[in-house]
């Protein structure tokens, strides 16, 4: 592109986009939902994961999502005002009800009993209960990161993945988030679902009339498939990795459904009954103190992580969320860029 | 194949192996390890985990391993005698000090505290520091689904595997094993390396000189290769699953690493030196107690679980580890039988 071209395209930009500070998405986001009804506390907690979202150029988490919010607040199966309660289930667990609320609230209240007893006892688990899940989990262990913690989270979902071998959908996208605290500030982390696609993302070609790669799923006989609808109507999603993904997948079921009293996908999906709401279930948060698990010396040990990191980036491999890190810094300097037809469809939510 | 044929096979079959019991199996392998300086706790650890792999028909895990042991121990970085050292690091949190002696005793000590601290704390870990290991991580989740918990399991090998993108080896084979109590005795359990290939399936091609799939490997410039001797010398192992394997695998170095205060798998390596000796690392094993997670239906929980393997096999998937315990029955009803080039290497063993 030529410099002049560039710079019309810069200009078409600006014509189609609207610039805001985090502090404005922020502030736009707690309004639509205060607006739908949610109370302040949730409102405030579900645009902090809504700015986070759209901060780290997480588009499909970002302020897009009000307007699913505020389409599953209208259904009524939703909570906009539960009080998450908390119970001390065992000196290792906590456990927060949502009531059937949304996640980001019942993460934030949850947390900081986690984080008390992860450095009480070493290491701690939160089960959170009865919640309607819509973000990503890595915002969750990047907060457990921030306070020195390595955390793993895992949900279950909706029962849209076959398992290896299989043909019929019985295991959710289930994702599995991982944060490792670093010196400096931004933590190693990652947050994957094991389906080998994201759900978002063959919706996003079915939409548009898109063949998928082959590899993300199969239709109702099981065959491979390259048709989103036929992977959507009667067939299924694929696992990554195969076996191995199946069975981590399949860990993830029983670790953050049966083990904590809660729904599996097959259950979830029951459940939602048709509705095609944000899947509701339960969820599984570990955290680690690395200062109750050494052998004394803490900078030894940081630093041997930190070789590891230097030698997957020293020959060229990447480490993950480098992509969302970026974004974050410029975002936090210049503001984000909200797509203006999508700035008025928010606003719409507030007549 | 005629009955005729077959019954001819089955007497060259019984020429060629000596059949055993699993008890004789057992007393086998402790006399062999107790022959090459083994104390009597370690030989009767190590020979338990020998003999499950036999009696699963993990051939590589079974009574083979005596003359891989056999040659460790001559060569004196291992210890046949050291005493496991238990410490409480933690209210969670429990670490065995193995003195550089093998995994299955320091486990076996450590399984006893873990059990306790995960009934009273709702989940606990076990930190095993300063360990030869060479069993695979089955046994071990197994015997804590046993005594009714939910486990995990993770190490650290040595750094074969090259990253995501990358072309060298950083990452080890690291295993993750999971399991999970089901009534009837058998639990769900997997037990998986994060590389696409096992390392001994690398050396077995390699010494028989056959090609290995496409997938498994690198060379020294990070291509593809079916000659398994470039993976070997100057080139890597494959993750499974792309960057999410990847991503996996980092996370069980650093949790089965530096959190527990031990090394990485290129720590492991250096500390090898190239003597081709079994990996000296630590252990990470997390239990969860279900009676202490769940809402106060166990019986609704469990049950949740099996609808869910139920939905797995049904439609022709299979659970894992089907083939060890259908190998289990058999051997338990019948013995095992042994090739009897294997069993005459072994009884030299004891010279």
């Amino acid at each position: 592109m030529t410099e002049a071209a560039a710079a019309a395209s810069t200009a078409q930009a600006d014509t189609d986009t609207v610039r805001l500070t985090l502090d404005e998405v922020q502030a736009l986001a707690e309004r639509v939902l205060l607006h739908h009804g949610m109370s302040l506390r949730h409102a405030q907690a579900v645009a902090r994961v809504i700015t986070a979202g759209e901060r780290d150029a997480c588009v499909s988490h970002g302020v897009y999502r009000l307007l699913v919010v505020a389409q599953t607040l209208g259904r009524g199966r939703v909570s906009g005002v539960a009080e998450p309660v908390v119970t001390d289930r065992a000196p290792g667990v906590v456990a927060v009800d949502a009531g059937f609320g949304f996640s980001p609230l019942a993460f934030e209240v949850g947390a900081e009993h986690l984080a008390r007893k992860a450095g009480q006892n070493g290491l701690a688990a939160l089960a959170i209960n009865h919640c309607f899940h819509f973000s990503a989990l890595w915002p969750e262990v990047e907060a457990l990161a921030a306070r020195g913690l390595a955390a793993v989270a895992l949900t279950p979902s909706h029962a849209w993945v076959a398992p290896a071998g299989g043909i019929r959908g019985v295991l959710g996208t289930n994702p599995l988030a991982f944060a490792w605290p670093r010196p400096g500030g931004l933590p190693y982390v990652f947050d994957f679902a094991t389906s080998t696609a994201a759900r978002g993302e063959i919706e996003l070609h079915r939409r548009a009339g898109r063949e998928i790669p082959l590899g993300w799923g199969i239709d109702d006989t099981g065959a491979d498939t390259t048709d989103p609808r036929r992977v959507v109507q009667g067939g299924a999603m694929r696992v990554f990795g195969g076996h191995k993904g199946s069975a981590l997948s399949t860990m993830i079921e029983l670790l953050a459904g049966p083990l904590i009293g809660d729904l599996t996908s097959l259950d979830s999906l029951a459940f939602d009954n048709g509705d095609g709401s944000t899947p509701c279930h339960g969820e599984l948060v570990i955290a680690f103190d690395p200062k109750r698990f050494g052998l004394g010396d803490a900078a030894g040990d940081a630093a041997r992580a930190e070789r590891l990191f230097a030698a997957i980036e020293s020959q060229g491999a990447r480490l993950p969320s480098q992509r969302r890190f970026a974004a974050r810094a410029v975002s936090r300097a210049q503001g984000v860029a909200v797509a203006r037809s999508l700035y008025t469809d928010i606003l719409a939510l507030l007549r």
